[in-house]
């Protein structure tokens, strides 16, 4: 993991380093604590708040087979009280200091944040570093969040039938590999965990060498540098993180399809989606030329699939792409369309085909590329531009193995992808044997 | 477990029980030793041979996750050697006893197995309880063996489209159970399996109170006791085994499709597979109803799938039905066929899909039903009459959850199927939602 071995050289340093990268007046100091838990720092004073977050490097990808969902439903304990704080005292400590605060996991890391008043950054510094390793967790709390949490996927997953192809499309997208369960969980795992299988997930994996401050806003490396070592640099291991090894997906062999009817769907749609690398498990320009490709495909009014199905054929209500890289592992680009009323969904479909076929035959004109690649350059300002955004780039690239840098590197190699990485790309990944085609059909088109 | 309750109020008796059901002469005993280790007898004095099995109840469904593969390579690793035996004396000894032997491994139990003059069944016993404990793994005798283990996998499946297909249509199938994974393991995990995942694995699952002893053959009851005791009753457990409890496979809830395009395929062929009940996990009828069901529509020149297909429409060169019942959690209902030459694969899905509609619609005829019942009742006659696989019906049911009885009430329980029982458990099981079309091509159809 890069961001890892970048840390070591930092931390052999002993000093605060701030990276060489800046971009737009962006500044982001980089350190960790004796303990080895990673500091990030991204000043910016415009206004007289900070964003608090600590990463942890796990998620639902690094919970055991049979206990799906264990990772999240931790994250709703976490705020069920410690030795010293009782349950609900750290909502209402933010609260009534003007905060906000909440929490949120996915299948590589598991974060908590909070935005205040900049002078307050200490009081959240004691409370997330006390919930770090005091955490008290009793069965008259756990149960009912159990309860909460399965409305949760209720109302999320359960009844929602867009989001039950996706999870049936990513079940079926990975026969080995982790990142073909839910985060949230299967209801028939949530259903089950305890508050034992809670404790010793907490205990397995929530230490300072496994955590990852990331401070933004209003100050500075130092004052975050003294607090961090008041707080968090106190704080003993409980145990030595290993290296984060998933199983391997093996090279997918075999076009899988997925078809859920349900009647609550509002319509017809079709989504394929692709296996393909993730930014953190990629070479070369790889990856940022399947963000390109994904907008070129996809992105807006004017790309490819909405200027054919939706503008000239005129027989789908909405199509687009994606590319999703952001997972540690691996990511997946896809598009996606839906039929307008009175078109079958197979229709959208082989138009899709049509689309991607030509792509693959004929690539795409520079003029394609320069249009999105100025959008995408366009969208980073405005990113790079939002505090909270800043601190979520960080978390997510020191919690997937990326490092701090990556982030600015984009800024630079966005610039340097080429016709033929677009070409070389779509080669690659977009191959029939990659993909889960998932279909979501209101009523049964064709039954036994 | 039913056959565990059974078999502590054997081990209450404290004696030799024999099962007050007999059919062709069959007698079964089933008993324990003090340790825990079961033991099921089935004297046979036709010829003077026995049948001398150790089944152990831990399989591929056992292994956690990223180790595929595991509990096979550890059957592989059995015949390395002990403390006491030097590597390759097992097989030299049952070779110059006149004997033969071998071993098998499926996702619930692992087994061990030797055919030899009755007269040796003690030396059998006596090697058999020293590889239950004292297993010797060197880096030396494990690395190659591994060789050999991938070897296995790229004969078996990677260089057999139909098994690839099958493997991709048993991971499409199961979204949280661990029936999805391959037995022999995927090649990216059984690669790297070491030496000390063999040993936690031997150490976590075989010691006698997680095995099972089956002898039949050319012995008594009494005699088989005795040796048992000397040698299997001595050792002591090195663990209690726990409930075999795995992750309960989610409702299906959408149709699934894998298409695998091979060159080296010698024909196309369909494959509908829909998730069933076992016999272990049904209740009622449902699961003998699926096994009469599977042979009406698709057992021999006179089932509905081959007459309709091959005869009447001749697009099919084959055309057939199963029901896979054995597995202690869950089993597979299905229907495939092969088109003719120049008929598209398409044709013949099709012409299944009728088949089952018309059975959904008006279900099955009493002729129907008795002509499968006299055929199935026939083949028991057939298979109780042999020593090995009697056996083996014996080690399955107690490894899956099974008592020894169930082999023979199947023989009085189908008399009692009802056109009822098979019109309910079609209409449960025969669902799209429930299904993995597995469909194996050798050039591509459609493609971007």
């Amino acid at each position: 993991m890069r961001a890892v071995k970048i840390a070591v050289l930092q931390l052999a340093l002993i000093m605060l380093m701030v990276l060489p990268v800046r971009a737009l007046d962006v500044e982001i100091s980089n350190f960790k604590l004796a303990n080895g838990m990673e500091v990030v720092v991204i000043p910016n004073n415009r206004a007289p708040v900070v964003t608090h977050m600590v990463w942890y490097r796990v998620g639902s990808a690094d919970e055991v087979s049979g206990k799906s969902g264990l990772a999240h439903f931790l994250e709703h304990l976490m705020f069920k009280g410690t030795s010293k704080r009782a349950p609900g005292e750290f909502d209402r400590l933010i609260d009534i200091n003007g905060g906000e605060g909440n929490a949120f996991t996915t299948s590589d890391y598991t974060a908590y944040f909070q935005r205040i008043a900049s002078d307050r950054l200490e009081l959240m510094m004691e409370l997330e570093a006390d919930r770090m390793q005091n955490l008290v967790l009793t069965d008259e709390n756990v149960l009912p969040e159990l309860d909460v949490v399965r409305e949760e996927r209720r109302e999320r997953t359960d009844n929602d039938p867009s989001a039950l192809l996706g999870e049936q499309i990513d079940a079926a997208m990975y026969t080995a590999h982790p990142y073909g369960k839910p985060v949230i969980g299967w209801m028939s795992e949530v259903a089950k965990l305890t508050r034992a299988d809670a404790m010793a997930f907490y205990r397995a994996h929530y230490t300072p060498a496994n955590a990852v401050l990331v401070v933004a806003g209003d100050v500075t490396p130092e004052q975050v540098k003294v607090l961090a070592e008041k707080y968090y640099g106190v704080l003993k291991n409980s145990f030595t993180p290993q290296p984060r090894v998933r199983t391997p997906e093996p090279d997918p062999i075999a076009a899988r399809r997925v078809t859920l009817i349900d009647a609550r769907a509002a319509s017809p749609a079709v989504q394929r989606s692709y296996l393909a690398p993730s930014y953190s498990a990629s070479t070369g320009h790889e990856a940022l030329a399947l963000d390109l490709l994904a907008d070129i495909l996809g992105s807006g009014t004017q790309s490819r699939l909405y200027k054919s199905l939706v503008i000239d054929q005129k027989i789908a209500a909405y199509a687009a792409a994606w590319y999703s890289g952001d997972q540690m592992d691996s990511g997946t680009f896809g598009v996606y369309g839906a039929p307008n009323p009175g078109v079958d969904v197979a229709k959208v479909e082989a138009a899709m085909d049509a689309v991607l076929a030509d792509l693959l035959k004929n690539g795409v004109t520079q003029q394609e590329l320069d249009r999105v690649r100025n959008q995408a350059i366009a969208e980073r300002v405005y990113t790079l531009d939002n505090q909270a955004a800043l601190a979520r780039m960080a978390g997510v690239a020191l919690t997937t193995g990326l490092s701090a840098r990556s982030i600015f590197d984009r800024d630079v190699e966005i610039g340097k992808v080429t016709l033929d990485d677009i070409r070389a790309a779509a080669a690659r990944i977009i191959v029939l044997k990659r993909s889960v085609t998932g279909v979501l059909l209101p009523e049964p088109q064709t039954l036994n």
